[in-house]
């Protein structure tokens, strides 16, 4: 059997001292309430795109079009042949939604974004930054005269986000492998049982979202950059199995994989991917069927043809993805692995930071191809799981600065730190441990727990305008849904995986981000049972020159001091083992136990070779 | 004009000494296992009920009948005659639905009601815990056959819960009186130009909550218990205002004051309260309409008659209860000075109990009695706003004791408190004093912050059933929706008030509950603008023996000196303006500041008359 591997990715979030010498601004955002307008070099000319919708919407009588940032899966993040909305704005940034009427064009993205949005875009776009349903409509109605017509693909669609046809993607043809854990004929048994067991007796389940189809089948391919997924449907009845997918990239091997040449139970029958719609409509003519599908994840196209509603049954998410959520124990395992030895690679590109950077030539780009050469010298590094993201100075205070987030994050300074620098840091800091330390009953919604990541902010007026933290995938995207602390997020249940991940952004400024991954564990408490903690995997220490321990309370304290002792006990054989000597001493020196409150600055200062450096790196990717 | 008065209630939740003497436990609750079954003196019989609604539901071929515990108006307290749910089970508890089929009955009602629902119901009826739509859904559908008919009253369903007919209740007479805080009229226009506002543009509003209509005009009633309102829909347009109500309790001065003899827009046109539906209907049926509906408060029938879909607009609240929900500054002002005076009740209530209780002659029934007299003395007193719910012993763990809660809740101890009561109490006082002393921004949610009044008890394994905060009215009912801790609750915004009631219970053994009000108000940052934090307003010291000072941070500690602090600036001279000497001096040994951690109990029994009551109070109402 083929196997795929992956790594951890890093974000260096680099602060920059305020005593900066010779850098020369270029502004580097559009201001449109210039003539002519100011644009940067990094605007996107969309005037052809532009002429060319509106003429095509003239005849079909549309008077406003809608272009979503995702594909017919919702992925989160998508393959460069999906990017409609970054071909008619101009921004990539992975959330948005656009909207062109005959007269105006305009571009919906939240916070994390807006910077980004106004580099990218020309100023025949406005954008708009409530990014709620309501404002969206509230928008519709005033510019687009009542009676008119809306156009939208409803394949890009979800049914949880809809407001209202592009034909599926052409063929692709990149290497699908298998990476086993469980046999697939197990998951899906055990699926089946979550459906026989369903009061509204689903006879066929339904999935849509990429990484639902993979799971399932221990199937990874690379139809979109960083994500192992290939594009696929699975109709999964009691006792039939259809995957549909575009079969001229199944080899021989993976047929007798899959037991594709029957029609049993645990036969699954290979389709095409554009045959979806039509087998479905076939399914549903039957009587006595009700497909079960997760709302969150299919698209309006698919979900119109299940009519009338009593075939219907849904819920946000498929039995797939919560039951994919929990990881089991070797899953667990190979997790924490990973991010041993991701730490090792971590701490060297920190340390070569701090040697390199006084010498003033390096950028953000060569500090990333610095940490994706260390960790391709990891053991199973199959290269990283995001395009490694390295920003310093005014691009710091974009938390996604490309087009993704990574999972760990620590956030470095190397001239002197203003004191509020230093206080925002901290405060942050103090954010990700409340959420780590906090013990909660199982089944408690991380939403109803995230402002821990925020108080320490909120009390002196900061805030973030970012979640706090997504799922972690083993051997799949970095984001993956349902776990994490938004709204939409399942319960925490023990060996579910997290980011945490509070941050601070000064526009024009500085950034602050720091990131760990941590799985969930049962705790025992003193009187009550099924209860849960945090416990955090990522394994680097942070910049203590920007830790203010007076601020921290005393528990804060002890956790940290903790969670050092374990950074010690797990790198420490690792780095013996690899023979790093340099490296394990620049670990010990920057785990060593802090002091009560006071004491901290001198420990701080002699435990650390600090490196003042005046000029900071200013690179626009 | 006439004036409405109202003053606020006190429940207290005694704990008893372990060290309990001759006390005969009676046993309390249900058994249905035994034969015959044993039930408590407190069950009702309910065969003939349930005899007489099945043979009516076989001609129509019901094969289940639900019947909630609400009203017409979707009320959470109700009339006598609205008590369908209680006629029915027995189960007198202010929230629950009840289903009936030939051969099964079956009531939900949440954990605050489960210990009454065991002594109030008897073996016909099977208890469900599970209060989810869906629980009651998978229910139904195991136990009626497929194909049949489900019974149901649709002027008793909110569309927010609505799973799927009993006329409007008969006339009431009760007294309409008129309390004038702004003139409706500004009112009126106030929410007129919030429909204009809209980007939907509504051109009518349908209230359905009977606080709508009330606080819109100004007018209070008593056709509820403990609640100052009556029966009535106001339906609002842009340039007309129907009244629906019974017209025969509206006297000539009414009249006038309500301008009812005219058709303007300003006139208030007096329809009966039978008319709603008829009326409704005829809106509708005009051309370039759209009604305006909160979901959470009205009806299933009258929303099924705004119909196509383009004559409505939906929102969970209506424009009235969220201008509502922030109080004017005269507002706040009266309600803070109401609770100065309660305070100056309940201390004298909590004094005669030291006193008297030692005598063992009195029970939670004169207890109630002595603190309505007291509060019958204070300034602008109209009685209690609920029953005084007095409770001690086994009874404590009732959170809702009969049925309602109340809007300050202290817990007593006239024993040796076990570790078990000390370490639980101090843990609910923590996360009474987290929640109070947040800082967040402007516009976060309540059930965004409830963690914090669990966190403390979580950390041992401790938790409680309720909810941690309801929104209070001024001269309303206690419980005024949307303001709160919970999903469906409104974000917070300045001049908001809501209760802060985190608790513990232990079921047959003790129960604590600490509930204040506090206000939202504007609070100076270091760095941000517009955050809030809570001021509470309930003015009353917590008995300082139950309370382990060395759980607390110093925070936590910081905060409830200065609140002491606060205590005697406010209630000194309202004592001494009484010439209340031996209750001031009471006050001020009960505020006296707390040292840090370990010596707190040195000063907690020296500042402290001890009182030891090895036999405590046992009575149930």
């Amino acid at each position: 059997m083929l196997s795929c591997g992956w790594l951890l990715a890093l974000s260096l979030a680099a602060l920059t001292g305020r005593t900066t010498g010779a850098v020369a601004y270029e502004q580097t955002e559009r201001d449109c309430s210039l003539y002519p307008p100011y644009l940067p070099s990094t605007a996107v000319n969309t005037t052809l795109q532009l002429q060319e919708l509106r003429e095509r919407m003239l005849p079909l009588n549309i008077s406003a079009y809608i272009i979503p940032g995702t594909d017919a899966h919702l992925s989160e993040y998508i393959a460069p042949r999906d990017a409609r909305m970054a071909f008619m704005t101009g921004f990539t940034g992975s959330a948005g939604t656009a909207v062109v009427t005959q007269t105006k064009a305009a571009l919906w993205t939240d916070s994390r974004y807006w910077v980004q949005a106004e580099r990218q875009m020309d100023c025949n776009w406005e954008l708009e930054k409530d990014v709620s349903i309501r404002n969206v409509a509230e928008w519709l109605i005033s510019e687009v005269p009542s009676g008119s017509e809306i156009g939208f693909d409803p394949f890009l669609f979800s049914l949880s986000k809809s407001l209202f046809s592009t034909p599926p993607v052409s063929p692709v043809k990149s290497k699908m492998c298998v990476f086993a854990e469980r046999s697939w004929q197990m998951k899906v048994e055990q699926i089946r049982n979550q459906m026989r067991d369903n009061p509204y007796k689903p006879t066929a389940l339904l999935l849509s979202a990429l990484d639902e189809t993979a799971w399932l089948f221990n199937l990874r391919g690379s139809d979109i950059p960083y994500n192992p997924f290939f594009y696929s449907y699975t109709l999964l009845t009691i006792d039939e199995i259809w995957l549909f997918l575009h079969t001229v990239r199944v080899t021989e091997e993976l047929k007798v994989y899959l037991n594709a040449s029957c029609e049993g139970p645990l036969c699954v029958q290979l389709k095409s991917y554009e045959s979806i719609l039509d087998h479905l409509k076939t399914y549903v003519a039957q009587p006595d069927i009700k497909v079960w599908i997760g709302t969150e994840y299919t698209n309006y196209a698919l979900y119109e043809v299940i009519t009338p509603a009593d075939k219907l049954m849904t819920s946000s998410y498929s039995p797939v993805l919560t039951t994919k959520a929990v990881k089991d124990e070797t899953e667990q395992r190979i997790l924490r692995e990973a991010h041993v030895r991701d730490a090792v690679a971590v701490i060297q590109l920190l340390m070569w930071l701090e040697k390199t950077v006084p010498k003033g030539k390096e950028t953000e780009l060569t500090a990333a191809e610095y940490v994706n050469m260390c960790r391709g010298k990891q053991k199973d590094s199959r290269g990283p799981s995001f395009e490694t993201i390295s920003a310093s100075g005014p691009n710091a205070a974009l938390a996604h600065y490309r087009d993704g987030t990574t999972d760990i994050t620590r956030t470095v300074h190397w001239g002197t730190p203003t004191a509020l620098q230093k206080e925002a840091f901290t405060r942050v800091l103090m954010g990700n441990i409340e959420i780590s330390r906090t013990i909660f009953p199982s089944g408690t919604r991380g939403v109803n727990m995230e402002m821990l990541g925020r108080r320490a902010l909120w009390e002196v007026g900061l805030n973030y305008g970012h979640g706090t933290g997504h799922g972690v995938g083993n051997y799949f995207g970095v984001h993956e849904w349902p776990v994490g602390f938004q709204g939409n997020n399942i319960p925490f249940r023990a060996g579910m995986f997290t980011s945490i991940e509070p941050g601070y952004y000064k526009e024009n400024d500085f950034g602050i981000r720091i990131e760990d991954v941590a799985v969930i564990i049962p705790v025992q408490t003193k009187y009550g049972q099924d209860y849960l903690t945090f416990d955090t995997v990522s394994l680097v220490p942070y910049d203590r020159k920007l830790i203010d321990t007076s601020l921290l309370s005393s528990e804060q304290l002890q956790w940290l001091n903790k969670y050092y002792k374990t950074i010690r006990r797990l790198l420490g054989p690792e780095l013996d083992k690899q023979g790093l000597n340099e490296e394990k001493d620049w670990m010990f020196r920057n785990t060593e136990p802090f002091m009560a409150s006071g004491s901290s600055a001198s420990v701080c200062s002699s435990s650390l070779t600090l490196i003042v450096l005046p000029v900071a790196l200013f690179h626009i990717v």
